[in-house]
């Protein structure tokens, strides 16, 4: 039947079906030709991650998904000493992290098509008045996660896909191209508005067409109902390009 | 691994998971429990999908999906001698189609809750307006639907999941208690709006929920990471409850 896609990651591939969102995007792009499956856990990072590889893409698999994204960083990079360090994983450990969790799916199918994506940037100031409107005087003044920190962690993916000879979306860099960046394509600083998630749909879709993946190269998995002839259907069923 | 939730359908179906759709909405629903296979298939009536069944619904498969959808009619209801006749199906043969497909899904797996939904009311003025903004001065001035004969369909439908013991949603009856469904909830006269799709999410969420099907009662495939203790985190993954 359809091939599968996987999107592998954290809350940003987690909310990826939610209105205006990357994944559904993806899905529709791929309407009738692949089915395009969530596996994005909220909150984890590249350690976290690497508990979930056996049963998430097994060897034994009969059917291996025919690509995968993998979209990780945003936790691992969250800073020592501050809120969110308990996500937090040393820049060296989120590299080797990204490495096994490729080289794992490389083992499931030797042709997967594995995009490695980057981190989004970090609006420092969007994320502090949303700390500050959910936990009021409470908030810690200073960010859990700083765009520059993030950058060193986005460099590192990017370094690692070229090491292994990977297709990269460096998130981090192609958003900060765009004026305004901050609240056009950032919720609270670090997930994304729907225009943030159309920038993710388009280079997907672009990573994917350069590779073997493009959508409208890929055959309906039955016949356009155009293709039906009303008084003898069989016949387009015969045919049928699976 | 996740159990799996099928929408099986015509191009209300297909087009689930464009933005706002209902399909994607539903996902996002389940997300981290349930993942929604959208298997819509645009202009097809009940008589072109039961060639699908046997490769859409596999009789050997290990892991059948726990529940679907089925949505069919909009199609079957189009008029003989009209622009869409080549999509006719007799009433009669609309309702022994769809008890076929129920019960093929039921030799599948006997525990699968299955769920009729009705073809959506037409509003013959806005198909008649998209038809010439589509064909100009060709259109045709008498309407290839109706939504007497499409609310006919929706009867058989909603009689026939009384006979089989099943849940359905009579989205026909449904839609036209809201003033103006017309417009607000039809974008062509006949595929659906943003809040014509977020009627039937809210439909499919209630009958699944009132059935054991509710995304409130099943657990998440792996530990939320708030459980992961940054020291330990083996721990959370040996207790995980899949």
């Amino acid at each position: 039947m359809r091939p599968q896609v996987v999107l592998f990651g954290d809350s940003i591939t987690e909310q990826s079906f939610r209105s205006g969102g990357w994944g559904a995007a993806l899905a529709d792009t791929y309407t009738r030709k692949a089915d395009i499956v969530n596996r994005g856990y909220s909150g984890y990072n590249t350690r976290w991650a690497l508990f979930l590889l056996h049963q998430l893409f097994p060897f034994d698999s009969t059917k291996p998904p025919v690509a995968a994204t993998i979209f990780f960083g945003a936790n691992d990079a969250a800073l020592l000493g501050r809120t969110s360090e308990r996500q937090h994983v040393p820049i060296e450990e989120y590299k080797e992290n990204l490495r096994k969790v490729v080289h794992h799916l490389k083992e499931c199918s030797p042709t997967m098509l594995v995009v490695l994506i980057t981190p989004p940037p970090v609006d420092e100031v969007g994320r502090r008045d949303y700390a500050r409107s959910v936990y009021g005087e409470k908030a810690m003044e200073l960010p859990e996660r700083t765009n520059e920190v993030t950058g060193l962690y986005a460099k590192q993916c990017v370094e690692l896909a070229k090491e292994m000879g990977l297709c990269s979306i460096d998130l981090w860099s192609k958003m900060q191209e765009t004026e305004g960046w901050q609240k056009k394509f950032l919720s609270d600083g670090l997930h994304l508005t729907p225009e943030g998630n159309a920038v993710v749909h388009e280079e997907v879709v672009r990573v994917f067409n350069e590779s073997w993946l493009a959508a409208a190269e890929m055959p309906y998995d039955f016949p356009s109902h155009s293709e039906i002839d009303g008084k003898n259907p069989e016949k387009a069923f015969q045919q049928q390009c699976i």
